[in-house]
């Protein structure tokens, strides 16, 4: 537990999650990940929850009232950052799932997502920081030349260094195909860059000796458009004859984030003294295509964000709600009786219950999610790697955008179940809702994800996603009627499967039949409605896990009954709302698709 | 329009609201608005108008950044606000509704309710300093003596002195049964109080040279709860013998609110001398009731705060969808051709749309209800005030909760609008999805609402109230049928609200049979279908004016297409998921309603 007794995720969820409901310890059947057992997954785990009870979630307040300065063009992080960056290397957490060769630990994904799970729901903007850096170290060791890995990898994924994702520019956010950075190539085989980007999170600070930029830029004489985007490393100081020279990339702003506060966000100026070198990663004009190979894993770090920043508000609001008194029983007649927690009051519950299902089955999809990317990497099999890709292409956009929606309403809950107290900055339930409203937008806004799950995902592999996606929800089927759940519960989510499978071959044609408006003018719906049966799925297995508990007689009554009435809450209350979703996306309700802009 | 071009609200909408869509003319008819006309409407509401853009909204992301000072025990506003409160008093806001021989201008509730719309949406916290001195002076008028009304409540409704609402302790917010604060009688005629109050807007500044406290407290020896609740006028400094004396009324400390941070709320304590002095308001024990009594309009106000605060936001989410440029259409093949505006994409324009039908339907309602509040005090009819009060009361805790919840959607989809620029605090979309969060939680929580809806209100007078509902509904269904609207529109609305009165007579047949709880386990969900459907109405409503002004040939076809767009949103969209939450009601699904506190 936290200081304050805030356990940000519950642990005998992830014991659970791991063990019961997805067994995650088949993976130790795959030969990368032979040295791990489920010791070491339970201490990598334990690991990151100390860390963050004991050190992030204590800082957390802090980063919020106290955020980066930036003085005289340089930022100065929060000094008890530096502390923590340490703390979090010392874990080998950035390169906690990559090979050993560079340096990493092999850990499933799936496992370590619920260690970072932890990390960020203590304190999203200290995990930034790390994040990053990840995915940065992580593009160089995919894309980078053996130079660029030793150079600028290596210290990243050390912990020496740290790194950003330099991607949006002030005309370039969700359209990156207009990114205009330009970079004009030398004979020395470096490039020069110059541009603006804009909103780089953990664009400059004094945490490390240095930062590397990963920076989508355009080659001078590129084609217009997305096959013109190349990626470059561009490190705030370069590297010549082993000493470490600044290369010309300022910082131009600051940007007043309303969350994430502890975690600066910059616009940053490249070449203003034309003397800032790029190194091309890969090959010329395949930027975007490199960005795409690395956006799930990003993605699935969003979408545990949404979760842990849900979570860690839920259990601020149990606690509260179990403690606080306020009211009676709407039975009762004297009004000398003491008042009653308010979790006694049957709205209160509701706002729990919602928050429980959307928190816990979102994070259920993102560690099968996770555990699909691992088997797509590492399976021995070439057909499980190639149908584990097309489960975790079809799976991320869902897992990405609805914690962050619905995670974004579970926290405002949160704050709703605190009354007056929740609407205060002295309580932490109000940052928390702040901190989540980022999760919609960075990473490809809810808006992009919807088109990437209709307009490629789901009609991937002429339907084999769908037909994957199909029997795994069919073993979850078979495995709850095994479990002696209601028939019923089975047979509504099979019936919606089949209804989304339907739906998205009526929609393909359309797009096929050269109408992709038509086809994609719902896909905020489409998104919904199969964001709302994922998750419905998720809930089938974790109350046949919970069923299968109770059947060996497992002590633990309250966990299961918790889980049972979760389930039964998706499945009544959301699952149903399926048919009228997809009825809108079928008639093609027109009121916002032909409505004139003058109009509104 | 606003300095830099946020109308804040439509203005055609406002003109087409009051002349088109309900006819408040008739209104005109009533003695007590005799002389009035529809000139001195769009007078008072055009004065509003100017006040909002030219002086309250500047001055909006100031107040937003500076919040009042506490020091030394006093509260400091925010300097500008001085200025602010001269001329909202200038304008005679403060009594607008009121009588003359009080000052008032007698001004139709549905008339100042439009001209509030335009202050609350400038600067909610400003107009908070207004409303609640015209809540406090309102109660003095309708419940104090002659002396109260002289010394206390002339002085208000003048704007020489403010007012606060001082009900919520520590220990009692929803339940206002549980007020602790003492008064103790004196032979002089006062009581003593003694006791602690928080969340008190405004309960302190240096605006006026006094401040009364409408103050709810027990009497010494009175019943335990609801019954033994009194109403007192507590002074800041209270008048002797012609001079203001310190009452001993102290600032405890101050709330730091996540929006509206212009307005202070202040714990305050009474009496920490032994000379708190109160005045009995109207008779003891009554001073719940007599808060009742005001709580329709109260909670009026904070629904067109919720639709202030919503619309503002639309306007700028409009503006920025309009001018933005970014990505091209789907069909669009070539990268080098400029990007286009992002209205011209399906799912902003779902997003815009959504939020207009949202605001424009809340905003009807609103002026709708307090044209039956206008009703139910004004018309010379016994028989026809009775049957607007009915109404008035039905439809308060929708006007109230609607609004503050999906008015909080809508703000939210405003900050996605405006992407990563929405997260940061250079724009305004992020300080108003703050001030919005509040409107869900005071004047009653949306969980009293719910409970006030379906315990007391939709079942008031063994079914009168939903009659009334049924037949202004049916009023409106054959105006659409008449204007040439699409049948299935009206009978769609028509469905729903026999459903409704069905779904009603069930649930109290279930709480007369002795079990309350199964009666209200699902009021949120109650409240939620009612508030579809009630909104469902207003747009029938709005689409056949519309249909009535294209038929007359109206210039301004982009407003037309705009009312019948949000129409068809809102039938096709919304309106269908009141089978779903009927069901839920009737079924009483138990999830959250069975589930043990332990086991969440």
């Amino acid at each position: 537990m936290a200081a304050d007794g805030n356990p940000l995720i519950d642990d005998r969820e992830v014991e659970f999650l791991l063990h019961e409901v997805l067994a995650v310890e088949r993976l130790l059947e795959l030969p990368i990940f032979a040295d791990h057992d489920r010791e070491t997954f339970a201490h990598a785990i334990d690991a990151a929850r100390r860390l963050a009870r004991e050190a992030l979630w204590p800082a957390y307040k802090l980063f919020d009232l106290e955020p980066p300065r930036l003085e005289g063009g340089k930022l100065f992080a929060h000094p008890r950052m530096r502390e923590l960056w340490q703390q979090m290397v010392g874990l080998g957490l950035i390169a906690a799932t990559r090979p050993a060769e560079v340096g990493g630990q092999q850990l499933p994904l799936a496992v370590y997502a619920l260690a970072s799970a932890y990390l960020m729901a203590a304190n999203c903007a200290a995990y930034g920081y790390l994040g990053l850096t990840q995915g940065a170290a992580h593009l160089l060791e995919a894309f980078g030349d053996e130079r660029l890995r030793r150079d600028y990898m290596a210290p990243m994924y050390e912990g020496k260094w740290s790194g950003t994702m330099a991607l949006t520019e002030p005309q370039a956010g969700s359209s990156l195909s207009d990114v205009q950075t330009l970079a004009e190539p030398t004979a020395d085989g470096h490039f020069l860059l110059r541009g603006n980007k804009i909103f780089i999170s953990a664009g400059d600070h004094d945490l490390t000796e240095n930062i590397v930029h990963m920076t989508l830029a355009r080659i001078a004489g590129a084609p217009a458009g997305i096959k013109g985007v190349s990626l470059f490393c561009v490190p705030k100081r370069r590297l010549e004859r082993g000493a470490l020279v600044d290369n010309d990339v300022s910082v131009a702003g600051a940007i007043h984030k309303i969350g994430w506060r502890g975690l600066p966000s910059l616009a940053l100026s490249y070449g203003e003294r034309g003397d800032c070198h790029g190194y091309l990663v890969g090959e010329p004009h395949k930027g975007i295509s490199y960005m795409f190979q690395m956006m799930n894993e990003a993605r699935l770090m969003v979408g545990l964000n949404g979760v842990g920043t849900a979570s860690a508000a839920y259990h601020e609001a149990l606690a509260y709600a179990r403690t606080r008194p306020q009211g009676r029983a709407l039975t009762a007649r004297d009004p000398r009786a003491p008042q009653v927690p308010i979790v006694d009051h049957a709205d209160v519950r509701r706002m729990l219950l919602r928050q429980k299902a959307i928190i816990e089955g979102a994070l259920t999809l993102l560690v099968r999610t996770g555990y699909y990317a691992d088997l797509s990497h590492h399976a021995t099999d070439a057909a499980e790697r190639e149908r584990a890709q097309l489960l975790l292409d079809l799976l991320t956009p869902i897992a990405k955008s609805f914690p962050a929606e619905k995670g974004y309403e579970a926290n405002a809950l949160a704050v709703q179940i605190h009354g007056g107290y929740g609407y205060s900055s002295e309580y932490p339930v109000e940052s928390y809702l702040r901190d989540q409203k980022l999760n919609s937008i960075h990473e490809g806004t809810t808006g992009i994800q919807a088109m990437d799950l209709l307009g490629r995902r789901a009609v991937a592999g002429g339907g084999a996603a769908l037909r994957a996606f199909g029997q795994e929800v069919s073993r979850t089927v078979d495995r709850a009627r095994a479990a002696g759940l209601p028939a019923e519960w089975g047979e509504a989510v099979s019936r919606a499967v089949a209804q989304a499978g339907a739906l998205t071959l009526e929609l393909a044609q359309r797009g096929a039949a050269g109408d992709p408006e038509g086809m994609m003018a719902h896909a905020a719906d489409y998104l919904e409605l199969f964001s709302t049966l994922a998750i419905a799925w998720q809930w089938l297995e974790l109350a046949a896990a919970a069923a299968e508990r109770r059947a060996r007689g497992h002590a633990d009554a309250a966990f299961i009954e918790g889980k049972l009435a979760a389930a039964q809450y998706w499945l009544a209350t959301e699952l149903p709302r399926c048919d009228h979703l997809a009825h809108l996306c079928r008639s093609g309700e027109s009121s916002y698709v032909a409505v004139s802009p003058a109009a509104l």
